[in-house]
C-alpha cells in the first residue's frame, strides 16, 4: 500500500482546506463535466467528493478507469466547493479533494445490485451478496446502532460490578421446550452435545457458586421450524442476580434500558414502567405482550347479554365463555363490503366463527345483530363500549382464552389500518404475576409457562398440590410496544420444591435426576434466593433500528430454510468426518441425495 | 426473602460503625466462645464477621444451628473489635456486627471438599462439583479478574470506533487444519453445518464490505486431541482492519495490551515491543515464541567444528545441520550423576541424540569429547560461548530444525532449574516473516504455516512460482513470556494471489470453488487491502491471573476427554432427536453402547 489514510471519507471540513490529505475508499457514483470528472468517494464513516481536474493528464487517464466500488487511495488538497455546489445534507458537502495522486487497490465488477438504500432487491440475493449488501450505508447504520448497543449494556452492567461470565456452547441435551442442536462427540462416540437453548442451568450455578451478579452477551441456539422472523442462532442479554425479588429486577432493567436508549437512538425513557398482570393483558388486550400505544381496551358484555335469546351471545356465557369487543373510534360509516371483508380477514386471520358489530349512526347504534337482541340489551352493550357517535363497536363471542387472543388481533388489525398507533413513543410495560403452568392439550400434561426453574409465589405453594392450574408464578415479561423484549423469573432455589415442579411437569424422578440432577445437587451445598432475566437482542435492535425484520440487524443471517446462501451452508461433509464422528446419515436420506 | 442486605460482605469498615445494617451470604468458619457464636460472612465481595450473643436466647439458639455454607441474612448493628481481635488483612477486619435478626435462606450439607484456596482435590472431583469449586476465593479472583478483562478488551476497541459485530456460530464446515465440530441440520437432510475454528472468513468479508475496523470476542471450536492445555471450545478476541499494514496492527495492538495490563492487574507496559523475525527466534531461542525474561542464547559452533575428525559434528554439519548450544552460568560444578540425568532427560524429553558438554573449571576447560576435539577447537568454541569460568556449555549437534528445537526446549528446562527467569517480567515480542508454507512430510504437501489466507510478502510473489518454501508470509506472532498471546497477518485481497496460494496448498480450483468461492466472488467486488490479528483470551487470562491451567480462568472447563463431569455431557441422547436429524450412530459403537 503506498497511500495510507490521513482522515476518513466522513471527517473533512471547511476547518482543514488547504491542508493536503489522502483518502481510502469505495468509489461511489462518477460524473464527468466538461473534462473534470467527480467522484464520490465512500467508506464506513462517510462519502467525500474527490476531483480529477485535467491539469495532470496521467492522473486524469488513471481516473477514467474508475467503476463504482473500486477500492482506490486518493492524494489532494482539500478545497472549498464553489457557493453553489455547497451540500448541506453532507457533513462534508463543503469541501471537495482535488486529487494529485491516485492508486488503485482493487478493482470490482459490476455488483448484482446498486449499493445505496432502499433497493428493492429480493431477500434470497441479497442473502447470497451479503457482503455487498453488508455495504449499503441503511444496513451499516443497523449494524454500528448494534455495536454501540453491545457496549452500552455490558458498560450498564459493569457499572455495576455485575460478573460477565461465559457459559459453554457444549453442553448436554435436556430436550425441553423447543428442539435441541446437537454435536457428536468424537471423543466420545455414540455421545452428543447439544447447543444452549439458553444459559439458564449455569447461570443458576453460577448463583449457587457466590457470583452474585451475572451478566453475559450470549448466543443460543433453537432448532425450530422457522416462522418469518425466527433465526436457528439468536443473541440475549443474559442476567441472573442473587438475594433479589421482583422489585429488584425491575429497577434495574429500568435502568438498563434507560442507559440504551438514551447512548443508541438519544431518547429519553421515562421510569418507572407501568406494570399489569397477565390477567389484566389477557382481558383488557388480549395478549400478554399488548401494545400499550393506543387504546381499544376490551369491553366485557358477557354479563350484559347471558340472558339473550341470542344463543351465540348467551349460550357462550353459559358454556363459560366471553361476548367481548372494542370501540373503533369513527369508524361507524363503515361500509357493508367493508364490513364483510373485515369479518372475512377476521375469521381467517384469527379463527373467529363472525364478527358482530355495532355502528354509532346519527340516527342511533345499528348493530348486526339487532333482531336477536331486545333494544335494552344493545342500549347497555353501547353504555358499556363507551362508544360514541360515528364509532364503531366490534364484537366477538367464543370459549375463553381464545375469544380474547382474537379480539386481541382484531385490535391490532385496527389500530394499524386506522393509524391509531403513535409511531414516536416506546410504551414500555412490564407483565406479571404468569400462570405457573399451561396445560397442553396435546400431550394432556402441564408444561412450564416461563420455564421449569420459576418460582410459584410464596402464598401459592399450596396451589401446587391442590389446584396447580391455578398456581402463580414470580414470573414476568418486559414489553415494549405490543414485542416481548424480555422475560424472567425468580427462581426456585430448593431442590424439595424443584422436584416438586418437576413432578408436576411430567418430569419423573429419573429423568430429573438425569437431566437435572447436578442442578438439584448444587441446590442441597447452599443455594442463595436468585431470579433472573433474559432479552432478545435481535429484537431490541430492531425496535431500536425500526428494522422490518430480524435478518436485517444480523450480519449474516440464515434464510427461511435454515440456510447461508452465500456460503451454501449448511452443506455435505466427507464420509470420514461422519466416520470419525461415529455417524452415518440414515439410508432413506442417502438414497435421496444420491 | 425477608432481609434485604444493605451492604455487601466488602464494604463496611469503621465508618460505619453504629449503623444497622443488614448482610446476606454464605457461612464459613464459625467459632464459639464463651457463649458467643462468631462467623465469618462470606460473599463475592469479602467476609464480614458476626456475632451471636447470649442476650437474644431465640436467636442464639438458631445461630447454633448454623453449618458451613449455609446462606442467610442477617441484620445487626455495626460495633467495632476489640482492639486485640482487629484484623488488619481484611478490609472489614476492624468492625463485626452484633446480629439482632437471622434468617436461613438454604441449608447446606457437607461439601466434597473445603470452601477454601490452596486445596489439593483432585481436578475431577473439583470439575464435578465444579459449582463448589467456583465458590473458592481464589478461582473467583480470577474469574473476576476474567470479568475485568473482557470489558478492558471492549473499550479499548470501542474507543477506537472499531464495529463489534457478531458472526455465525452454525457455518460451513471448511476442514483444514483441525477437525471440525459438526451439526446436523433437521430442515436440510444429510447436511450438517460447521462451527467456527475461527471467524476468519466472516472477518474477512466485513472488510469486503467495508466494515473498517471489526472486533469480536467470541468463541471458536476445534475437535482436536485434548492436550492438557487445550479445550474444546475456546475465546478469543478476533480483529480485521482495513487500510493497513503491519506496522496498525503492532501500534494498535500494543495500545490494547497498555490498556489491558493496566485495567487489570496495574501493570505499566512498556512500548514499543521488541520485534525478531522467525528466523532470528529460531537461531537464537530454538522457538518461534521465545522467552526472552532470560538469556542462554544459542551460540552456534557448526563453523568451529565443520572440519574436526569427530564426526558427530563434522558430519553433522557437512549434513547441513548444525552445532549449537548454550552457556548456563554457574553450573561448571555439575557433578557426574546430575550430568547423566540431564542427558537421559534431555534425551526422552527432547529427542535429541546425545548431550555435550563443557565445564568451565578452575584448571581450565573440561570437554565431554576432548578426545575427539582439538585442544584448538576446544577454545574456540569456549571462546565463541562467551563462558566464564564456573560455567557450563551443553551442546547439541543434529539436523536443522530439529536440533534448535531441541535445545530450544534444554534452553526453558536450565531457564527453570536454575531459576533464570525474572517472573515479575512481561515480556512481550512480535515475532514476524513467518515462512509462507511449511511441508508437510506425511502428506506430502504444502500446508499455510497461518492459514491459507495469508499474503506472502510482495518482494516475495515470485517466489511463489519459483521457490515457494522460500516465500516469508506478512505474519506475525504477539509473544509474551513464551507464550503465543496471539497471531495473525496481512491478507490477501485480490482472488487471483488467493487462487494460486490454494493452488499451492494442493486445493484445486473444484475444492476451492466449493469451500472459499464466496471469499473469491467477494474479491472481486472491490477488497481493500486488509490484516488482522487473534487473540487467546483464556491464555492472555491465565498469564494475568498466574493460573496453571486454562481451566482455571474457564467458568465450566471439559476435562480432558472433552467431558463435563458435573452435567455429563456429551451424552446419550433420544432416538427420537436422531431420527429427527436424519442420522444414526454407527452400528459397530451401537453394539458396543449396547
Amino acid at each position: 500500500m503506498t497511500l495510507k489514510r490521513t482522515h476518513t471519507c466522513g471527517e473533512l471540513t471547511a476547518e482543514q482546506i488547504g491542508r493536503e490529505v489522502i483518502l481510502n475508499g469505495w468509489v461511489g457514483p462518477r460524473r464527468d463535466l466538461g473534462g473534470v470528472i467527480f467522484i464520490d468517494l465512500r467508506d464506513r464513516y462517510g462519502v467525500t467528493q474527490v476531483v480529477f481536474t485535467e491539469e495532470d493528464e496521467a492522473l486524469h487517464e488513471k481516473a477514467e478507469h474508475l467503476r463504482a466500488e473500486y477500492v482506490i487511495g486518493i492524494k489532494g488538497k482539500v478545497i472549498a466547493r464553489g457557493e453553489e455546489n455547497i451540500n448541506s445534507n453532507l457533513p462534508t458537502g463543503e469541501i471537495e479533494i482535488e486529487a494529485t495522486d491516485l492508486v488503485i487497490y482493487s478493482e470490482a465488477e459490476t455488483p448484482p445490485f446498486e449499493i445505496k438504500d432502499g433497493i428493492t432487491t429480493n431477500d434470497e440475493v441479497r442473502l447470497k451478496y451479503r457482503y455487498l449488501d453488508l455495504r449499503r450505508p441503511e444496513v451499516q447504520e443497523k449494524l454500528m446502532l448494534r455495536s454501540k448497543f453491545y457496549q452500552s449494556v455490558r458498560e450498564f452492567y459493569h457499572n455495576l460490578e455485575f460478573a460477565e461470565v461465559e457459559t459453554p456452547v457444549l453442553m448436554k441435551s435436556t430436550p425441553e421446550g423447543a428442539r435441541d442442536y446437537l454435536v457428536p462427540s468424537r471423543v466420545n462416540p455414540g455421545k452428543f452435545f447439544a447447543l444452549p437453548q439458553s444459559p439458564q442451568t449455569y447461570k443458576q450455578l453460577l448463583m449457587v457458586s457466590g457470583y452474585d451478579r451475572y451478566f453475559q452477551i450470549v448466543k443460543c441456539f433453537r432448532d425450530e421450524d422457522l416462522r418469518a422472523d425466527r433465526q436457528p442462532e439468536f443473541t440475549q442479554i443474559d442476567v441472573e442476580m442473587s438475594f433479589v425479588d421482583e422489585e429488584d429486577i425491575y429497577a434495574t432493567h429500568e435502568g438498563l434500558m434507560k442507559k440504551v436508549f438514551k447512548d443508541t437512538i438519544g431518547y429519553e425513557v421515562e421510569t418507572p414502567f407501568p406494570r399489569m398482570t397477565y390477567e389484566e393483558a389477557m382481558n383488557t388486550y388480549g395478549s400478554d405482550k399488548p401494545d400499550t400505544r393506543f387504546g381499544l381496551e376490551f369491553k366485557d358484555f358477557s354479563e350484559i347479554v347471558k340472558d339473550a335469546e341470542f344463543k351465540v351471545f348467551s349460550g357462550t356465557v353459559k358454556d363459560g365463555g366471553a361476548v367481548v369487543g372494542i370501540t373503533v373510534p369513527g369508524q361507524g360509516d363503515m361500509g357493508r363490503g367493508a364490513i364483510d371483508r373485515l369479518t372475512d380477514r377476521v375469521k381467517k386471520e384469527t379463527g373467529a366463527g363472525g364478527l358482530i358489530y355495532i355502528k354509532m349512526q346519527d340516527d342511533g347504534p345499528l348493530c348486526s345483530v339487532a333482531k336477536f337482541l331486545t333494544d335494552e340489551i344493545v342500549e347497555q352493550m353501547v353504555e358499556k363500549s363507551e362508544a360514541e357517535q360515528g364509532d364503531l363497536v366490534l364484537i366477538l363471542a367464543g370459549p375463553k382464552p381464545d375469544v380474547l387472543k382474537q379480539l386481541g388481533q382484531l385490535r391490532l388489525m385496527m389500530g394499524k389500518d386506522f393509524d391509531l398507533i403513535d409511531e414516536s413513543k416506546y410504551n414500555f410495560l412490564w407483565v406479571t404475576e404468569f400462570p405457573l403452568l399451561e396445560w397442553d392439550k396435546e400431550t394432556r400434561r402441564y408444561h412450564a409457562m416461563h420455564h421449569p426453574f420459576t418460582s410459584p409465589r410464596e402464598e401459592d405453594m399450596e396451589l401446587l398440590d391442590s389446584d396447580p392450574a391455578k398456581a402463580k408464578a414470580r414470573a414476568y415479561d418486559l414489553v415494549l410496544n405490543g414485542n416481548e423484549l424480555g422475560g424472567g423469573s425468580i427462581r426456585i432455589h430448593n431442590s424439595d420444591v424443584q422436584s416438586k415442579v418437576f413432578e408436576l411437569l411430567g418430569i419423573g424422578e429419573k429423568e430429573a435426576e438425569e437431566k437435572f440432577g447436578f442442578l438439584l445437587d448444587a441446590f442441597k451445598f447452599g443455594a442463595p434466593p436468585h431470579g433472573g432475566i433474559a432479552f432478545g437482542v435481535d429484537r431490541a435492535v430492531m425496535l431500536l433500528t425500526g428494522a422490518k425484520s430480524l435478518r436485517d440487524v444480523i450480519a449474516f443471517p440464515k434464510n427461511q430454510k435454515a440456510q447461508s446462501p452465500m456460503d451454501e451452508a449448511p452443506a455435505s461433509v466427507d464420509e470420514e468426518q461422519l466416520e470419525e464422528l461415529h455417524i452415518d446419515i440414515r439410508k432413506s436420506i442417502k438414497d435421496q441425495l444420491s
